[in-house]
């Protein structure tokens, strides 16, 4: 430990020089603190030590240019904190039972690094990527369809209706139950998905949502199979979870079951997280076949199937195809599903479907993560449901949607011809290969001429192949989308792509 | 695998059947879908088989007495999804490949419980405490006073002002810039901590708070020592991130950190969970001289110091004392702060202040957690901090309580003079011991009277004397009070305590 500074003067002298200088300093509170802050940095630096006496207040509010009044009500904070006593015939002194030695003393009080050592494990990699003016990423929706005024509505309802004092209480970890019924509905109306109160979770979004399943259901070193190309943070929640993530090749029909299958029969596999509907980010919609293989398949081997359906609203040609959910009669999918692409991602709701059981064990670890989520926007958003204005709002968007996947397509066309892709059945955003270019290097040039997109090695989980980029298409409208295609032909290098799995 | 049923009658008349019946149905959704459907349970049950021939449209049509339309758009959605295939000329066959053998078929989409193994690993037990009548919990604010209009106002504002758009879009998971502001202003102008914004993270609660700085600054086998009493929510948070909890003995000075000090002389001990202020449940305040040893412990030892700052604004008698986050030179201060009981608990949310390397692990953390808080709902509270609301709101909510404290310590006085206690300088609750009292038998007794309390078992990490209760005063009235220490009395069993320890 560091002596304490030698030359420290008598108290009462120190003390005085310091305050004069503390009282200078503007929006510190009351005088009388500012006056109890100073003696306590003084018993702190040293200048004032264990068992000396103070001056008196008297004399102290005089050297201060302070009424009385307010030094003695610095002296009984000071006393009622602990760090002086008074005693009323002989004065005030500063407490004995201070430690003799204290820690030496630094002016600053903000330390710029922690004084303990972090964790030298490292986190997963952020998975944003840096935007420019022009959006092509395929997880942002258009916001400025959000239907902002009627969601104020319903909030203002919400928080001066009925029941609204129990909003701001605490409340269920599942969820405010007249959106958990919303939920139910939706899901049956729209999704084929028969679930019960019981075994539906409300989350922040189907980050949370998988961020949960994965430390409620799964053990640190089990092994769950994931898409070979897949979103990094999903790929996070999971690793940070513990679990060993084996990758499944993906093809022109999704995810590759007759490969899961061959691992499964390899190694003990816990779990596989999927994106059938669109898979992310190829857009590959999962067959039939692949589909009942997939849940025939976790049934025998009660593989627990986390199924991601973040876009299920947007489906251009013909219906949405319904979840595996809508099929499993084993309980061995859970369901993720989210409202950041119909409603709007800073919302943070998602929702999770799972059997009860499920249900219970995720709502009791979520207790402990942050208790529960916002139930006055819960029960406003529940509303929205109910009076068919998400439902509208829906509608509209997915017109929207469709029109500019259509001007990204012909765009693409026009202006890269040698890009290679299937204009997507659905979804906010198109897979693209471009045979022999370096995408990596495409996207920063991109970047740098104002246009964010995705590169394969964004997404490849090992050495999968990286010629593949990602343009989203539903945060820009036909005009943007125009110029954006301009932009990517513009900036398209002429090297030569790295091989697979060569990134940085 | 079981063999699928047989008696499959031919895919024709089987599909008209089941048709009939699902189309009986109200409230499924669009008629070719139902239909669609049907046809897919058809052929997961077996009745129908890869490469069997369907029906023409127009004989289903005719059998089922709809729109021929109707049946092609079905039929158009089937092949889609790949259920089926059409040939101009000869007709519609179920795909061929489809799995030859299907998984057993279940009427019933709705499984009851998982299939798959959930893990055997038991969580933590939900620390939430049955609610009577009269809540006597220390945790549970006065929610009348919630300025839930001035909240609604402040959201439109948000919602519908300058820059609105962005706050409905993935943003930083450090939180609202404003807000993050707004708790910099409030922590240097009220609390003595000299914060950047660099150094702030809002998150959802000092729950969440707790819970992320367990997960990214802590390793699983971490020794983390914690307040002998404490709150289970707290023990659970970081028993989730997979540390080893060391109980600290308890005085009324609060924390013993000779104590501490022993255990890190005869261990490696990470960090110490805390709550100064007053220290949960026994509402002691730690004295100066054990602030000063315990922020030179942690110097020493490199040890992180959680602070718990969760009623800062609760004072009756003086000034809130400063927290260790004020004091702290040295960056071993995890400040976590809450707006729960300053404003309401069902909003979520709180901040945690560290160095910047920690907020920014925290944050990159949370990113995987639930990637970010609600950043309208942020931006409007900082709003109300800003405009002095919240302060307005602090100092009546302040007077209530010390009312309601000054309420019960006459009430219990006056129903149970075996009671002993001192009246609690500030907070929402008071700890009072019942020598020779089954405190658990006596909560259980109350809470079937009306009233909900929480025995010392509720707290108590290892073996502690028993005989102690938390009777919070914050969420009744001074009439609810008086009744509530009545049915107290009338309920206090006449049994002998159980020993320390011997909990259930």
């Amino acid at each position: 430990m560091a002596p304490r500074p030698s030359g420290a003067g008598t108290g009462g002298v120190a003390v005085t020089r310091e305050l004069v200088l503390q009282l200078g300093a503007a929006d510190q509170g009351p005088l009388f603190l500012q006056i109890a802050r100073a003696v306590v940095e003084d018993i702190e630096r040293g200048r004032l030590r264990p068992g000396e006496r103070l001056p008196s207040s008297r004399k102290l509010a005089t050297q201060l240019g302070v009424h009385r009044k307010t030094v003695v009500a610095a002296f009984l904070e000071l006393a009622r904190q602990g760090w002086i006593t008074s005693a009323p015939a002989t004065g005030t002194y500063v407490s004995s039972d201070l430690p003799a030695k204290l820690p030496p003393f630094r002016r600053r009080a903000l330390a710029d690094r922690a004084g303990f050592d972090l964790p030298r494990r490292p986190l997963p990699a952020p998975s944003s990527t840096p935007r420019a003016g022009l959006l092509l990423l395929g997880g942002v929706p258009e916001l400025g369809f959000v239907p902002r005024l009627e969601l104020c509505r319903a909030y203002r309802r919400a928080m001066l209706g009925a029941g609204a004092r129990a909003l701001m209480d605490y409340g269920d970890p599942r969820g405010e139950p007249r959106l958990r019924r919303a939920v139910v509905e939706l899901l049956t109306r729209a999704r084929g998905v028969r679930a019960s109160v019981a075994s539906v979770n409300i989350v922040r979004g189907s980050q949370q949502g998988l961020y949960l399943a994965a430390r409620a259901l799964l053990d640190p070193g089990d092994c769950v199979a994931i898409e070979a190309y897949s979103h990094p943070a999903a790929r996070g929640a999971l690793e940070l979870a513990g679990v060993e993530l084996a990758p499944v090749p993906l093809d022109g029909e999704g995810l590759d079951v007759a490969a899961l299958e061959a691992l499964c029969a390899a190694r003990r596999v816990k779990a596989v997280y999927t994106t059938p509907h669109h898979q992310l980010p190829t857009t590959v919609t999962l067959t039939a076949a692949r589909r009942v293989r997939l849940l025939d398949l976790a049934r025998r081997r009660r593989l627990l199937v986390l199924e991601d359906d973040y876009d299920h609203e947007f489906r251009y040609e013909g219906r949405p195809v319904l979840p595996l959910a809508s099929a499993d009669r084993h309980g061995v999918v859970v369901y993720l599903g989210t409202l950041s692409k119909i409603l709007a991602p800073g919302l943070r709701l998602g929702f999770i479907v799972s059997t009860p059981d499920v249900a219970e064990r995720i709502a009791g670890y979520r207790t402990f993560v942050d208790h529960q989520g916002d139930h006055a926007i819960e029960r406003a958003v529940a509303e929205l449901l109910e009076d068919g204005e998400i439902d509208r709002h829906t509608q509209r968007v997915r017109r929207a949607y469709r029109a500019r996947r259509d001007a990204l397509c012909e765009a693409l066309a026009r202006h890269l011809p040698g890009l290679e892709f299937d204009p997507p059945s659905g979804g906010m955003a198109l897979w693209a290969r471009a045979p022999g270019v370096d995408v990596d290097a495409w996207a920063r040039r991109a970047h740098a001429a104002g246009v964010s997109f995705q590169p394969a090695s964004h997404f490849a989980l090992g050495r999968w192949p990286l010629d593949f980029a990602r343009f989203g298409f539903a945060a820009c409208d036909e005009a943007q989308l125009a110029d954006a295609a301009r932009r990517l032909a513009q900036t398209l290098p002429k090297a030569r792509s790295r091989p697979a799995g060569d990134r940085p």
